[in-house]
């Protein structure tokens, strides 16, 4: 990683620590233990990197950095509420997320299952308040709520849980990561792109491209990791998919193959970005962080 | 009820179940499973009380039928979705709601979590979809998001489960109601009324009387319904607060002193609509309706 791309790194995971700070209800709002779970939740931990994809992809077209940050916190309470619905003993069952125990862990069910709704909401308040033409948020705010739903990151995991113990071949396994984690990946570059102009339609086949490259590096990578890196290192339960005999690229393809896979997917992502230029330069940086990453 | 507002009444409910149907995936659409969860969790059942007075709503301004439609159309899958979620075991544990099994016994849990989450989603898609002014628009959105979030429906539902087993007082108890049901029927009313202008602050605090007054008297009904009426008129199990030991209006006041209330609130909504005229008679009819009903 080049000096220069880490600092923006760091300093844009801060700036998106203090905005989710900012836009979710502080811990004496009534009630009181159902903010301070969300904030549980959300702040202090992840790689923030759907908030890295929004102001990477802002970058492109000079968006403004008030409404950036809440693009960005908005795809970050999706993507939260949706670890903490997953991690409960109904879907993945699982105790450990970010280093820290999981929401109904610390607090209980209920309440996890409570603020994943309310996450839900205030993802689509916050990107309804503040500043900036209506038109073009009003459209923000479909292609967040298509990403989010049912034939989006929900659907994605309505498929996952149909698959475990199946034998999906390649075409399916990507169709459901497609949906489950790629649809939101896909929101937040093009939600940073639209913080800054209402796209062509070039321009949004570009940008999906992208999307879909680095969506599926994300979970190769994903697999990668799951079947190679420890819980330490992970900080969620490594083994897992393994043990609840899910299917995974790497039991697809095993880990040579999927480790050319996705070096072959950031090459493509990086080919996606050829039309924007130097704009294009954290866009294309995030493509190796992606792939590249350790955990 | 007189018999215009009756011919109303089923006409508006016919033209929401069809809308509900318009508006959401059909069963055909990837992944089908979780798509036939959601109809079966939406469709064909309720009194549909929220969509009645998004419409009856839109009528003081003469609000396009289309928006009125959307609209209400959102705020039934808030609910329907809030219902699902409420069902659950770790929650509410009901297995019975609007006569037919509940989405996690017919389906499953896991299915049960992504159908409400999915329809939370929905719900949003379905504003930001069709045509209309995007500034009022996008002023719908927020309200809805925030009566559904952690200062709405959310948070009401968060008190009520840290009540259970505490004596609340009336005021406690107001206060619980007040975000659990009452956010979210506010919003339908103030939603129906956005549809046709935008609000001023006089308007909207007249909205607001008429629909804290309803909102409450909903609650009241609905726990002298569960302590005097039966499993199979209610469609849902009968004496089901008084077994989870959670406080209501009838353990709080008694019946006679909740049946009292319940006539007050009806006579304080009409009384808020006076500004109004003649074009308020829908709202008016619907409050006869909250405080009469049997089911």
């Amino acid at each position: 990683m080049n000096e220069q791309f880490g600092n923006w790194m760091r300093q844009t995971q801060a700036t998106c620590e203090t905005s989710l700070k900012q836009f979710l209800p502080d811990e004496n709002t009534v009630p009181q233990q159902l903010h301070a779970a969300m904030r549980y939740a959300t702040l202090d931990g992840g790689k923030r990197v759907r908030p890295l994809l929004v102001h990477a992809a802002g970058q492109l077209f000079d968006a403004p950095a008030a409404l950036l940050s809440r693009a960005a916190a908005a795809v970050e309470m999706i993507h939260a509420y949706s670890l903490v619905h997953d991690d409960m003993p109904c879907m993945d069952d699982d105790a450990l997320r970010r280093g820290k125990p999981t929401v109904h862990v610390k607090y209980d069910e209920a309440t996890a299952l409570l603020v994943g709704d309310a996450l839900q909401a205030q993802a689509f308040l916050v990107l309804t308040e503040g500043e900036g033409d209506a038109t073009a948020r009003l459209a923000m705010l479909q292609l967040l709520a298509r990403a989010a739903g049912s034939v989006g990151m929900c659907g994605g995991q309505a498929i996952d849980l149909a698959s475990v113990g199946v034998a999906l071949n390649r075409e399916q396994l990507e169709q459901m990561h497609r949906l489950k984690t790629g649809a939101l990946l896909r929101a937040s570059v093009l939600l940073g792109a639209m913080c800054g102009k209402t796209l062509t339609a070039d321009e949004t086949a570009a940008l999906d491209s992208y999307a879909a490259a680095i969506g599926l590096a994300f979970q190769v990578v994903d697999d990668v990791l799951d079947a190679t890196a420890d819980s330490a290192t992970l900080g969620k339960t490594a083994g897992k998919d393994a043990a609840d005999n899910k299917p995974t690229f790497v039991s697809l393809m095993g880990l040579d193959a999927s480790r050319a896979l996705a070096t072959q997917l950031c090459h493509d992502a990086h080919a996606a970005l050829g039309r924007f230029g130097d704009k294009a330069g954290l866009l294309h940086d995030l493509a190796d962080l992606i792939v590249q990453r350790q955990a």
